[in-house]
């Protein structure tokens, strides 16, 4: 059994009506000023909470997320500025996976003065004085119980990671009430993001018998859900599952990580600034081909999990599992071509140079991945 | 879904030959003085390591456990006073349930004025100053990432719990290679008790699904590799298994805890010092019988995890569960009934006293517990 190191938020509280806890949290540990980091549709859900917090002689300033898409330097460099002259001694993110990330940074450099582009790569982010409270409101980040943190690098376009320890919340609240609401397309994507944690993980050279307990558990979960949620919103327990599949796919990312999906996904989301959930979505089926030579011998689990038929023969398991991975995500309505969501295809070496470029997760990946593969993944399902 | 808090130790170090970690995390920590707690086996396995830390500069005294079965409150007092003359800056604890219940007490409280015996009860340890390092030498306790110490109280000799949030470890350390000279009787008692903490927290009145994700791995794991680990001491996998089933079955006794089994066991023990796995091994069967009509619908994903034939009508899965149970229990060696181990049929009215006592955990039990029902549960394994 290998080595892995398994960080988590010091407190997790999950559950159905649990985000109004977040007081009492911060009431315990003396916080007088908080930074509260959302987006639009989230505020109204918000407004009764803060309102309580305000009452009980909490100091709180709203700080609205209002890039479309995911988070640049640049756009980092401004919300950081509001948020030092404020100087809070909590900071409360409260959106999806984009928000979170940035609530997560800006608690840690908010009241420094190193550059955020600095800290891209692991550990460089070597300490954080200010208290950060997280509450996903999609089911798929998992940034919430992740020290990952993802910006678009304005100076290149590029996306990169900073990953540290320091970037795990004091305490994470899974409140699946803010996720009923999210759209047919929000939901879809998102789950697809989750599906793709977990399957990643397990299929990981990284791989670990612990973590595959999280990976197992969330790829089941998304896949006898995610269609519900789609389908009615309002479904409850589709949709405290799902927040269970995304919280468990964020468990696998500090101790293992993603693999190919994510690397080749940074290629289109660099290029294009689509959604991360729907790159992934797109990508998964046709990098699960290509890898299953590598990892066939994960698929019989995976079939067992999502509750398909089990067989002797893992290429028969891997083969069914794609396949239903496959027709789950056009069922959710989830474009499965390039062309369909307005890529030029002459940009595909450009994507492909970006993708290999993200070597801290091809090297997860069970198979090599060459520059040509990449191209040939791409072109496959253009 | 019902509201869980989840609290696990701030670092958890899982794999093979990992213990040996714990130098570099004193090291990055500052830590000067160290305080091993352990009992006699174990020290020469830890000698090489010791010797490495000291040639580090950490200065490290040696506290043997010395008593046979569980740690009383005068036997802790003892202990206490030794590590307070020390004055350590970090307590590792390495050994089974009792050497780690004992240095998390003395991590807490042994800087301190405190009475051990004024902490029995939730949350009544409420701070802790010196860092806790905890690896376990037994597949079985879960001690070492939980937030519970039991001790016996020498006043009037019951079984009581410490909980409390400062209990967690700073890290944890889950190395399965402490596991591979324990003699099959340890094994066998210990796997059975990490059993009857998944099943306990899967069968509880306040289980949760994300908890269910441990727990029924780790209903899996044991029920797939004690009989093996057992048989064959240096089955590596079934080792690690176990060590993983182990660390699941801990895991969920900070959020979920407990029942009847361990509230039963307590009068075992309380009255006869025997071993807690030989206790829990000896009533899990029988109080699942006596459990079994509130909680039918559990033991479907039960028998699915154990690998037994799933059936649609849950009263069959029910008494598959249990008879594999019971059988696995009897094939590894352990007795099956009270008079098997010297426990006067006379003293059954007075152990179903103390089991009632155990209202903590009593609480928690899918079906309500009358004494007659704990004297007839008594009196069925005589």
């Amino acid at each position: 059994m290998n080595q892995v190191e398994i960080v988590t938020p010091k407190k997790l509280i999950v559950g159905s009506d649990c985000f109004a806890s977040w007081i009492d949290e911060a009431m315990q540990a003396s916080v007088k000023k908080v930074l509260v980091l959302s987006v639009g549709p989230i505020w109204p859900m918000l407004e009764s909470s803060l309102q309580a917090a305000a009452d009980k002689g909490l100091k709180i300033k709203k700080l609205d997320y209002t890039l479309p898409g995911e988070p640049t330097t640049d756009y980092f460099d401004v919300l950081r500025k509001d948020a030092s002259a404020f100087a809070p001694d909590l900071v409360l993110g409260v959106g999806g996976g984009s928000v979170l990330d940035v609530a997560k940074l800006l608690s840690a450099l908010c009241n420094r003065r190193k550059s955020v582009d600095k800290c891209f790569g692991k550990g460089l982010v070597d300490k954080r004085d200010i208290l950060l409270y997280c509450a996903p409101t999609t089911a798929g980040t998992g940034s919430e119980v992740s020290p990952n943190a993802i910006l678009l690098d304005s100076k290149d376009g590029e996306k990169k990671g900073i990953i540290s320890p320091f970037l795990l919340p004091d305490c994470t609240l899974i409140d699946p009430v803010f996720t009923m609401s999210l759209p047919a397309k929000i939901t879809a994507e998102t789950g697809m993001d989750a599906l793709c944690h977990c399957i990643e993980a397990y299929i990981n050279v990284h791989a670990h018998p612990f973590v595959d307990t999280y990976a197992l558990r969330g790829i089941g979960l998304v896949c006898k859900n995610l269609l519900k949620a789609c389908r009615d919103g309002r479904n409850k327990h589709a949709r405290e599952s799902l927040a269970l599949a995304s919280m468990l796919g964020g468990l696998c990312l500090g101790p293992v990580n993603t693999c190919g999906v994510h690397a080749l996904s940074y290629g289109l989301a660099g290029k294009y600034h689509m959604s991360h959930g729907l790159a992934n979505a797109l990508l998964l089926p046709e990098v699960l081909r290509f890898n299953k030579p590598a990892c066939l011998a994960r698929f019989g689990a995976m079939a067992k999990e999502i509750g398909l038929p089990y067989r002797m023969d893992n290429q028969q398991n891997a083969d069914a599992v794609i396949d239903y991975i496959q027709q789950l995500s056009a069922q959710c309505g989830i474009p499965q071509h390039l062309s369909e969501i307005g890529i030029n295809k002459e940009d595909i070496p450009e994507m492909a140079d970006m993708a290999m470029n993200v070597t801290r997760l091809l090297s997860n990946n069970p198979r090599e991945i060459t520059r040509e593969d990449v191209i040939n993944i791409y072109e496959n399902i253009y």
